[in-house]
């Protein structure tokens, strides 16, 4: 069994060729749940949701985001009652959250929730959410900290970061389903996929009991790199790296994950600056063929790693 | 200034009737919120809605309820997803419910953000729901008790109705615009509108205060039959009201708001059994033509009324 470590849209579409090159019964996706947020009263679980509806093949290939075909017809009644539009949540997309919502108040898990959404929308992988407790991603900036969602959509990430904390994580557990999976013999490799390693990786780390699972476990882990050409293919990896006074490199990311992994899978576009030890290739997923190729290459290496620890 | 009572599609009607040929200052509508449920987690007021969107001409006035050129993505995504979907609400009409929900946790009262919507969408004239204190409409039926909406929509009117209470009315206090206009020396006169005696006006009577001062006005009170021809326009008012044991004629309408109105507006249809003090006219609201008529008529009559008060 393998398990990936994945944020939002990065993450998801390295999931997708993991999900669909592996047995089904042999992928566990942990998840993200730092970005969640209340928003027009409703539970939102932007990282969950866009896993799932990834893997459903629900999702919107070409914004990137939310599901295909989707209409925003609420969020337009909304806005005209005078209520908060900034956020876009699609008409289907919105039956997630409130039921969601719904289901979470009246006293079931974040996690069994998202296991019986997968089942109902066909993904037989598991989809993970790190903690079934609140972690909230907040940013340090000039003008004070900002709530995720605050910095990525309606600040469009502009201010600069100088720091970042995870309300909530010390206080938090891993959800039931990570804990025993962390206890599971029958593990065979991690992933860390192509998400911000800051605001998508970090959270992860931070629930008490997965940095210490993962600096002890007994199987190799690799870490996707999100940089293509020093750049972040979606997002603002790079732009905040800089800010935080960190090359955009290989080597960065590597050191971000000091302790964590066995080796880094990088583009390349980044070849040169290749820090060892590295497995280098395409890493840019513009379709389903170029997610299982991806797929095809960090399973490869891993094998590779597992063959000769010593690389 | 016109007070009119009014539940949901024949009291929104006879109500857009008044607010089309009244100066916009000179009518205020009392709603019954009997009716308001929670549903997949929202708090849903159909009866105060579905005035509000009449008087925004935002309704449908084909389907009888519910906004026109409205959409069910959502409602279909929460059929997929396993949530409740016999009660069918529209992508923009759940706007409404969301902004409510959320405004409602927020520590707001109903008539305030009713208040509120109606400005947004235009509407001048007031909306009041009868109380911010929760009234549940209960049906007894062989079955046992039955919440409105679990008789009227998920039970199609079906279940014998033996009884009707209204839990939390005795508690409740009408909102705090109906206490002003109660206390107010403009009104000039007071509508019961079309709606169903038992179910929709009732509920609104309960509320302790509103019975004492209808019966105590100054002022004339009609009341507008929603029988025409022995039969409802809509809903089971005939139907429960043989159940109840009743004769579905202007008699029994009129013994129904026994000491609360000065005469009671009839359909021609039902002018053999006309009842005195009576009113007899075309009801039979199709258009907003045949509103206006009947707002004309209603307050015609009225006017009579006030000049011969002893007919």
């Amino acid at each position: 069994m393998i398990i990936a470590l994945a944020g939002g849209v990065g993450g998801a579409r390295l999931a997708n060729g993991l999900a669909r090159i592996l047995p089904e019964s042999e992928l566990a996706v942990i998840v993200n749940t730092g970005d969640d947020f209340r928003h027009l009263g409703l539970h939102v679980s932007p990282d969950p949701d866009t896993v799932m509806y990834t893997l459903s093949g629900l999702n919107d290939t070409e914004r990137g985001w939310g599901l295909a075909g989707e209409t925003f017809a609420c969020m337009e009644a909304v806005g005209r009652l005078g209520g908060e539009s900034w956020f876009a949540l699609g008409d289907r997309d919105l039956a997630t959250h409130i039921e969601r919502t719904r289901r979470l108040e009246a006293g079931e898990t974040l996690s069994s929730i998202t296991a019986d959404f997968c089942a109902r929308l066909g993904i037989r992988q598991l989809i993970v959410p790190m903690s079934d407790d609140p972690v909230q991603t907040r940013l340090r900036t000039p003008e004070g900290e900002l709530a995720f969602q605050d910095y990525f959509v309606r600040r469009r990430c502009e201010p600069k970061v100088t720091g970042v904390e995870f309300a909530g994580a010390t206080a938090a557990s891993p959800s039931p389903i990570l804990v025993s999976l962390m206890r599971s013999e029958r593990l065979s490799g991690i992933v860390i996929c192509p998400s911000n390693p800051f605001l998508s990786i970090e959270p992860i780390l931070a629930v008490p009991g997965v940095r210490d699972w993962l600096s002890r476990r007994t199987v190799p882990c690799v870490a996707v790199s999100p940089l293509i050409g020093g750049k972040a293919v979606k997002g603002p990896a790079a732009k905040m790296m800089a800010e935080l006074g960190l090359q955009t490199t290989p080597q960065a990311i590597a050191t971000q994950y000091e302790g964590l992994i066995d080796g880094l899978v990088i583009d390349r576009a980044d070849a040169a600056q290749a820090y060892p030890p590295c497995h280098v290739t395409d890493t840019l997923m513009r379709n389903v063929a170029g997610q299982e190729f991806l797929a095809h290459e960090v399973l490869r290496y891993l094998e590779q790693l597992r063959a000769s620890p010593a690389s």
